[in-house]
């Protein structure tokens, strides 16, 4: 793991997601750009010293240097913004597979540079865009690819969160600190959850954007970077779109939501209650999904751990994302096919697609006309 | 009334709730263009057939020459937009008090005349922006106004439905029909629900609009007016919003709600359970409103009939403007001073801002830019 | 109207309901035992001096000697319980149709005089268990008797109500005072609010009961009457039951609520939330029905009088009971057959059954023992 | 582990909930009464062939004899339940700290043996009952002992599931093999969650029964155990309760749900949407809390490991009571006080009075009677 040191909340996340499974174990890592808290978690973690590196540099270096069998088989990066591309970079070239936490990176070029790299080192690479791993939002994708939705005529998505409402980066929060840095986050409010949001919309839907025209907002006084983003979305096919999200949406916890309204059939979802899928067909009761059924499709049941009316919370959608790179990982190591079913994570283009959408709502912000939305990453 | 003839559901809905509280009886209409239609519902009222009228301006004359105690005392105008105004200014100038349907006119010119109209002849005129009228609104405002919630930072507001999803107009429906004409609508899903949320943020917040950016679309193949309207605003003081409305989000039924994010706390409500009012103040348990409570303001008290657990729908919604304006008439008439309560009503003003939102949401999206959407109307 | 003098809330629900479709208006009352009370109330509704009367004796033999097109069509009876009997007996037996709040009678042999009362004078007679015309517990008696659900094997049915749950009655609470005299009420939670979860439950399934088991309590220390109470029920045919109600439920406002497990399927409905109606089929995601569309049975399509999405309340199921009765009473006078869709309105006879339920559950309450509750009303 | 092997469900959540927060790793087990099996599962975690056993005997006596510093410190106990016993007192005998599956054992004279060697040995035992180990189910219980409900009035408190609705045990289903075998369950509906009822409600509340009365039945023909409960109890000290449970009320999946009512509050649960507690008190709206918060008790922030809004389930709450007693066990070990927190576990003792209330529930089914359910383990 590169990052996760003390006072992080994600790195605790990542290691539970990574190990779930019983795939993996957690075997080194740089925990600290501070090599004393670096030691100080690896400690916490039980590794062994000489596993504990104080650089993702180092720790690169010298991983890479061991025996195949001693040393890592892929490395989870979340450390903030800026750094995932140089710690990316590190370990992509040298062989070693990677799960980054998002946005990719903070500038286009650094995310198409990782998108090459990823295909010529033939890594597996997973973006931790996790809220596509629950069991629901799966089921929501498989009925718009099946039809039962119809042609999707409107997306309305958001991730409201009010942990901002006040000027928290003025207290000791490292979290609210290094989020609210341009330099080390790169955007606000549009990269911390803006682009989950995003997502989130294509992921379901398919659609790619074509258009984009972005009111940005630093709502708190002070604040040196977005904190509100309310967007209008043109898609490529003729669907419109309402995207936002909110760091200052007071007492909103993690409200990402999204519905899709199609021509045969409409759907809803909301993160906070992540077992249940809204499923409006014409003239027909609604529908609830909820996951460990068998009338669900395989996507869906294989993202279940536990039999339905158990529930099953974020930590697992997490890890349906890293058992999936791991068994990626298990199939290319061992020269066979991948199961399909694992190739549904999200991928480094998925990276560059969201640092794309980024930079272009902070551009039509400030420019206050519709901008082209359009992209295409490179390898796809 | 005016209008609610054969085939409307609107008109039946004002005579229940213009009677509801035992404060009026229908005594008079001219429900139709079509005077043997009009005999037609008057019969089925059981109207004396001297009452029933061929057409508003024939009523209008009709009805201000009968002495005082046998004419009406006010008039219910519930046609299709685009007479709105030719009947409330023939009720106006003689006297006659006036219950009208929103919107208010079609033009603006039309609705500021309405202004002055009223204004002179000091008539009574209530608009049914009938969702305001439910408790739990009344409860929302009451908690911005006390300030409970703050300064306001953030509006989200919707009207989303599904019922125009197919090209309903090329049926026999009525209601679709004049809905999606445009010389009979004005507007499309802007005039019909976009002024509904409109409204019912700026009844509860007090704000008025700076800007407005708009995205109109028409998604029905062959309809002749917008159908889906997205839209994203700049409030006087600083607040930003995000309002949408749209007839095509499939299998929505009558989806209005909104939320208001203030420094303080923030509040939701949703009309499709409108007895349910959601108030997040800052780091403490969510509360939920319901009505019927001693900790109710006295707005929201009276607007409720029975005791807390019995549900009240939108009918009581309406009777409470209804019953409001009735009393407000009886107060004239009677040279007393009004109960502040009753003037708690949606106001011919109130119909002229509605008309300039409309008109400027419609000017944004054909311009695709920001527009000036601050408005004061006549009186204010 | 009999009963619904100052105090009282269900009066004016019901005379709200009574009228609600333009099929009545009030002409005459006894409201008050106390004639000026009678009188005070005469006056508020507008009602004609001489149509006011000082006791339901007085007015049952005067209404009955004017002229038939003068006379009242029907009685609605809203006094407290133990006047019901004597007062429909009065208008009965003059061949006046009554409408009748529950519970019927505070005794077995009273209700069952009424059932034959009713035959031998042939009056329409309509008990209001109000809670059954919700349009979507019609749907759900639809899904029983059409095979959806299979064979019922469980039923949980509860109403829970708190507003007891302090001495109220030793307040000016007229509403506390009489329900909670066991000379007025008969009994208490299981008189007021157990009898209805009994019918509803009875109504969708089409079950009655063979034995029954309480458990009577009365919680508030001084009361002189059951206010809470839970038992266990077997059905004739096997189906097993689980029947709670209070009025010591502390802030449960009216939560009658049920759920009906079937071989096939399963349902359930929350009155506090009446416009919504669950189905779990086996393997397939639950539904959700709604009123307003037409995938529903007519019987549920006919309760509702706007568009889907518009809520409707307690006060449209009321009325949904007095425009079939008032449609039957039409139908009786002018010799025709009665809309069949009319003929599901509770009868004499659901109140009779309702007694006998009453008093079987204080027995077993009583005895500490299951009881035989099978029951055939006079006429069934 | 003991237990668990393949076709197991419960066996792999015991796993990841006992590693969850990187406190214990698996090490060894007897994980099928098949040897072959048992090696099959142990390969499966990637255990030397050496520490995985064909016997719990085995793995007892084998382990014991380990160094201190080789041996398991604790062992989960995940087997069907007449297996409880021996495997338990195999452990405890020999000094082994004990996690246990419910319901503890079959008979009482069993639990009470436990209870003893527990006792006598001085081992750390904690009983599954995980669902008490929710964060909002501590705020519950919290809100109980700080006063804020009053004094507990009524509790209703149910497990409903649906998925014995068929004679699944007579397919290839091992878990409905198992669970409705007299000789391996003990007992069905009643055992399997009733208990989970019994303990969730006492734990809340803090009550004692006094007395019970039950209806159990077998609905699915052909079956040999309970499939269905209804009970009404009385605590000691007057409370009133309600408890039912079921495996056939159809397409309900894991419905456990609480409420409890007290003269100054009343407060609700409901298992399958975990993170939100529904608290009503006297004259205020009603609060809905969440995880996350500062303003919750200790015990219920310490359950959470991520931020408000990020949605936890049953695995977390299943590695709240594993890390308790491994910080218990660490405690004991390094002969320091425990921490109280850690202490909020299921007991041996929780247990014995669990096995009590199904054996009382069984009797008072037989004989249709109350009968007396109070009951003091040993220990206690």
């Amino acid at each position: 793991m590169v990052g996760g040191g003390p006072g992080a909340f994600i790195g605790a996340v990542h290691n539970r997601a990574a190990t779930l499974d019983g795939l993996a174990t957690l075997a080194a890592g740089a925990f600290s750009s501070d090599p004393a808290k670096s030691r100080e978690q690896g400690e916490a973690y039980g590794l062994a010293p000489d596993r504990v590196y104080g650089s993702f540099e180092e720790m690169a270096a010298r991983e890479a240097a061991l025996p195949a069998d001693q040393r890592i088989d892929f490395v989870s990066i979340v450390t903030p913004n800026h750094l995932h591309f140089p710690a990316a970079k590190a370990f992509i070239t040298r062989g070693i597979h990677v799960v980054c936490d998002k946005p990719l990176t903070t500038t286009l070029e650094d995310a198409e540079e990782l998108c090459r790299l990823v295909r010529q080192h033939d890594v597996v690479f997973a973006l931790t865009h996790s809220y596509v791993a629950y069991p629901m939002v799966k089921q929501a994708r498989a009925l718009v690819q099946d039809g039962t939705i119809g042609t999707v005529r409107k997306v309305v998505v958001e991730y409201s969160q009010g942990w901002l409402s006040t000027p928290l980066e003025q207290t000791d929060s490292k979290q609210a600190s290094w989020r609210t840095d341009p330099a080390r986050a790169g955007a606000g409010a549009i990269g911390d959850i803006g682009t989950h949001a995003e997502h989130l919309a294509r992921y379901i839907t398919g659609l790619e954007m074509a258009e984009l025209f972005a009111e940005v907002s630093t709502v708190v006084p002070g604040r040196r970077i977005d904190d509100d983003a309310n967007m209008l979305v043109r898609y490529q096919g003729g669907a419109k779109g309402v995207l936002f999200c909110s760091q200052i949406s007071l007492r909103e916890e993690n409200r990402l939501a999204i519905r899709v309204y199609g021509t045969k059939a409409s759907l809803e979802w909301h993160q906070e209650d992540p077992n249940f899928l809204y499923v409006r067909r014409s003239d027909a009761p609604m529908e609830v999904y909820k996951p460990g059924h068998a009338h669900l499709v395989a996507a869906a049941q294989r993202g279940t751990r536990m039999p339905s009316g158990h529930p099953e919370g974020l930590l697992e959608a997490f890890a349906n994302i890293y058992s999936s790179a791991i068994r990626l990982i298990q199939a290319k190591r061992a020269g066979q096919p991948p199961d399909p079913l694992d190739l549904d994570i999200p991928t480094v283009q998925d990276g560059a697609v969201g640092v794309h959408f980024i930079l272009t709502a902070l551009r039509s912000g400030k420019e206050a006309a519709w901008v082209d939305a359009s992209y295409v990453a490179p390898g796809l």
